[in-house]
């Protein structure tokens, strides 16, 4: 059922044995502030404590994502990832009140990231963070880190307190235009910290209901980056929508496709249909993957969109949701599989 | 291609000619208030001042909506509607900041059509609407008014500070239930007056955006109202989610199907698969459609949910996005065809 090609995860949440593997790489004033009082996290939705739900968990991997042998051990070989980009967890950071200490954090993370990790294997790619409340700072981040030639893209959360379309955003995705990095935007942190609620509908009261909107955030995201016209003023740029799921897809385009046909009027800045813009400028992640319970609806519904292309396998390693690349998408085979696990990551990261 | 069965149309905005038609039902203090300060609405999003975008527009048939003689001649019999929901545009209202004014205006819209509407033909069914912000004064009017032969649905919007599966609301369908009326949750009024950002990520720029996320609060409700269980309280409740098209059902089965498998422990409220849930309690308008460019795609689409018993056509008359009964859906033929454009609603409003 596997690819014939060695895998690419474009999602591998390597983590921190402990938050204090920061300290070292993290600037003054923060270093004092946070050894007076501690790191400072936004509250979000979650995920629960519960791990590796989803697959045959083996008690050996336990705490395998904060160590880079052990994570090549546990996870790379035993699964056959050929190259994992390396996307942690510090993009929650974007939701948290204060936009200095949520940058030297960012800042303190991918140092972290290009000395304690990418070095340790080839096998090992990075997405640097960047916190997104200061946009000109995000953008001095990623001159600073992006052109390192390990970091392969800027990982950000969808949680937000605008759509990242908005101009206020710009500064982002014109250094990351300018650096040749695609952006991914990390489901799970919407309805955290300052980010407004992580439905259209309002707060949801669990992490069920939270997990099942959180592909929303993401539609929305892509729905605003268009619809501003973003990939008119960067044509080179790419958006990586992670964490979502992909069964949206045709209503996505569909749905844009039709609203734009009517309303093109109010939108001067479109030069062409929000399902080429799409086409051209997005990728999806497809862990968690959001799957019909037999083969072929899915395969269908993948192909209504030219979807084979848009595709990059993730793992979600080692979330509870993880997935595993032999078992999900069993309606696609040969080509079609080789471009979700393999060629379409090559193709945007430049591997 | 249409139906060999009349047509039910499950979403016809009714209007009214000028808002004063209404002072002759609104009750006291508010009848003065009005007379003095005017009518106050809350600012919502749109939709555009655009009429007929997408229809043959004919000059002739231009405030037809507004009077039911000529509703009937211009658009019931011009498109073979064998009965017309008339759902009106009083939903907005549960996004005014004023719990009792909105009550009040809900209140007088309901006893202007069942005195000016319903009478004058028995094609005309009515959708009475509450204000949700008072779900006790809410769960009130719908025991003045819900008895009333005509009124086959219960409107609300999908405008709302908190998503309708919280307990807050459940006097709302605890009444729809005893009264046996599904509530329609109407897209386009959520990021309006009082109600939350109308995307996951924030406020957006313009209609274009709007209107493609206007599916989105939908989805949010719907995820709410099983994961709160509203549908164990209210087994014989039923929802019709309207306005925002179809096209999301996989994913949102699908999605919340994968989540549910895994989180179950979190919500022992839940019984069955929340796909069963959909399936038993859910309905869905057709319009806007957001359908695919060819037929083939769109009827895959809707098989893989069983959608073929879930849909209610709707025109949106006389909206800038209308839809014509006889191009919607060309690839549902036959029985399909039928269940959507008449036995459905048929059986949903037991006509």
């Amino acid at each position: 059922m596997n690819a014939t090609v060695p895998i690419i995860d474009s999602d591998v949440r390597h983590a921190l044995k402990n938050p204090n593997e920061l300290l070292p790489f993290l600037k003054e004033p923060w270093k004092h502030q946070v050894k007076q009082f501690g790191f400072r996290s936004p509250r979000t939705y979650g995920p629960p404590q519960l791990a590796h739900i989803d697959r045959a968990y083996t008690p050996k991997d336990e705490g395998a994502a904060a160590d880079p042998e052990r994570l090549h051990t546990f996870f790379l070989e035993a699964y056959g990832i050929g190259h994992a980009v390396l996307t942690g967890a510090m993009y929650g950071i974007s939701v948290h009140s204060d936009p200095d200490y949520s940058a030297a954090l960012a800042a303190a993370y991918n140092d972290h990231l290009l000395e304690r990790w990418l070095p340790r294997s080839e096998k090992y790619k990075g997405a640097m963070t960047v916190a997104t409340q200061d946009p000109q700072l995000a953008a001095m981040e990623i001159d600073r880190v992006g052109a390192h030639p390990d970091i392969v893209q800027i990982s950000i959360g969808s949680g937000s307190q605008a759509p990242y379309g908005q101009r206020y955003y710009a500064p982002i995705f014109e250094a990351a235009s300018r650096r040749g990095l695609p952006v991914a935007i990390h489901a799970g942190t919407e309805g955290g910290g300052i980010a407004g609620p992580p439905t259209a509908a309002g707060y949801v009261s669990d992490y069920l209901q939270f997990h099942t909107a959180s592909s929303h955030s993401l539609m929305a995201h892509a729905i605003s980056l268009i619809g501003e016209g973003v990939f008119e003023r960067y044509p080179t740029l790419k958006i990586v929508l992670a964490g979502g799921g992909v069964s949206w897809l045709p209503h996505l385009m569909w749905r844009m496709d039709r609203s734009y046909r009517e309303l093109k009027a109010l939108v001067p800045t479109l030069k062409r249909k929000p399902s080429e813009y799409m086409r051209d400028h997005l990728y999806v992640t497809t862990q968690p993957i959001d799957e019909s319970d037999s083969p072929e609806p899915m395969r269908q519904l993948l192909e209504m969109t030219d979807a084979e292309n848009m595709l990059l396998f993730a793992s979600g390693y080692p979330g509870w949701d993880f997935d595993d690349p032999a078992r999900i998408l069993p309606g696609l085979s040969g080509e079609a599989r080789n471009r979700v696990l393999y060629g379409n990551a090559k193709r945007l990261f430049r591997l």
